[in-house]
């Protein structure tokens, strides 16, 4: 097994695997935070989600849209939206060998800007907070991307 | 081309590939559930969908919501949002050199949480089915990126 | 680092990272055509993102949903249900040694059926074109899976 081995043993590829593993992690987080929402507000999309808060019609008055769940449900599609770009190319971008600082930083920004999205999605902090964090992650993004197409191409 | 060959004879990466490809295609086939609904219970969203079924206002009869595909479209984006984590975390725990009888019972418990938990969201099975199966799921994922983050940390 | 770079010098890699790389910058285009129509139709859905076109009363004229806004998210929605089986598979089919001419024929219809599912979504063009483009990208996402299912499958 001495290609998976030696895979692992890449500095770079580690680095990309523990910040990508940490910006899963705080996209998975969001999932909790809606049903945390959902459970303490009492804001059901499903009948069979609060069927034990009653019957019939008196189960139905919980079935209807709050602000602050759909806040939280559209920072985690934005995260999907952005974090799966960041998965494929960073992947790939790690496994072309680019120096390990640059990459590094890279990462870093990323994850970070990322973060810092989320914070500034759900308090939330006023505008151009969550635009210039959501620009941050995407300039990372596309470098990778530049980097990856202008040295590897391959069509 | 050592390197390419040596890696997919490693045993826990083709469990990794066969459970993950089987799971994207679970979720591939809410795409067609969708199309399936749309079409059968004449319910769309884009004016061109329903183009063929008349003109004009007739038309516009079509352009509606129903909460059986509005059912079948949730479960695919928490499919889209646990099965990417699941894929990031689990592609780079695959290449950490995990216990290939720890790895695949990781990889059975999460497709078989996935399945169940569609099945859970489609028929609806009553609570808590549908949340045990997604937190199944998404504890399988976090224990992967614990055990990631414990061996390979490198920030 | 033998593994790194041994892995990247493999065509196949290297052709998947070049498609993958420019369906995902496609993808990404996709939240900056929801920007554009956002600030360009003043559509917004945060009370934050218009607060300096108004105060108070003013501003919740702007909280609003619009067709052509919604028509992108979609097509971005679209984008990520299939694409994120086509980064998954594809990598996997990649790493299990295909041909390199199939393999690069599946990635450039996949690419192709991708971009001309954009373009037939945002115009829009008359149906069936972009049911044909969806059709034409999940069949080879499907093809590649049946590929490494038949191939490498270990369960």
């Amino acid at each position: 097994m001495v290609g998976i081995t030696q895979l692992m043993e890449d500095k770079v590829l580690m680095a990309f695997a523990s910040y990508a593993t940490i910006v899963l992690s705080k996209m998975m987080f969001m999932s909790t935070a809606t049903s945390f929402y959902r459970l303490t507000r009492k804001v059901f999309v499903n009948p069979e989600d609060c069927a034990s808060f009653g019957k019939g019609e008196n189960a139905k008055k919980y079935l209807r849209v709050d602000d602050t769940v759909e806040r939280v449900r559209r920072a985690h599609l934005n995260d999907l939206e952005n974090i799966v770009p960041f998965l494929g190319i960073g992947l790939l971008y790690s496994l072309s060998g680019p120096d390990l600082s640059t990459a590094i930083l890279h990462f870093r920004v990323f994850v970070g800007a990322r973060i810092y999205h989320t914070i500034a999605y759900l308090l939330p902090l006023p505008q151009p907070n969550r635009a210039l964090a959501f620009f941050v992650g995407y300039g990372v993004t596309i470098s990778m991307a530049y980097r990856l197409l202008t040295s590897r191409l391959y069509l």
